[in-house]
């Protein structure tokens, strides 16, 4: 059994579902997040294991405005979707979103075995993420983010 | 053919050798570096691919004041250091090191085959490492970092 610092990923919680208003939170499908970074109490990187089922997207496709964002495929194969198109990425392959590059990217496996990949990225305040292909936008209020359609009304 | 914002890890370049001093820099051993996260442009996250021969170590046993460090073991087995002892990880198992917790870590190969891991952690400015076990500190200068022992005496 391993001892803080050191983490055996499968004792962290499964975390299901997404923030995301219908019907976008349904596209996302089968996927299941691990909170490695903050189970080791890690602050300003966060850093996910995610497993994909088939048909299942990592996010929307989106970009943020001030967040570095690493991804690294363990498992399996997904399709990177981004603004040139699209490229098959199997295990042992990554991929770097620098912040502010307004190329909007996502995950989509569609193969019929589930994929799995670590999820990196800084934790800056202020970040925003735009999402080019649906009417979607994030509204920041005192409250935390709100969902709005791209006209303002609220989801 | 991969690419970017996709990467081919074995497409980037291989950095071996380290900054540290004699006679730490021979510490470390057969370690080969990938900068994954500068090949796709990164700035504010450093993610490096990291190859490490029998007996190599990952590093001089450090802890950052303002910099989040988190590992994850690919392949192969690699011992963990820190205050509370050794422990082994194998691939699957990860470790992170909240910035500002004065518990020195690093990976030491003890095993007969090469391991592979990433190595992660943002970049903030104005970090230091400090190094319990031995006589190095490192001086912020105008011109960069430079290494002394403990009383102050240049390398």
């Amino acid at each position: 059994m391993l001892k803080l610092p050191a983490l055996d990923p499968s004792t962290v919680e499964e975390r299901r579902g997404s923030g995301y208003p219908e019907p976008y939170k349904s596209r996302m499908g089968d996927r299941v997040k691990r909170r490695l970074g903050q189970a080791c109490g890690l602050t300003k990187l966060g850093v996910n294991l995610v497993t994909l089922g088939p048909g299942g997207q990592s996010a929307l496709r989106h970009w943020h405005t001030l967040e570095d964002e690493f991804v690294y495929v363990l498992e399996g194969e997904v399709v990177l979707v981004t603004n040139a198109g699209e490229q098959t990425l199997s295990a042992g392959m990554c991929a770097g979103y620098p912040a502010g590059r307004p190329d909007g990217h996502h995950f989509i496996n569609r193969s019929s075995h589930p994929t799995k990949y670590l999820e990196i990225g800084q934790r800056p305040e202020g970040d925003i993420a735009f999402y080019p292909d649906d009417d979607l936008m994030l509204i920041p209020t005192e409250n935390g983010e709100i969902s709005a359609h791209k006209d303002g009304k609220r989801y």
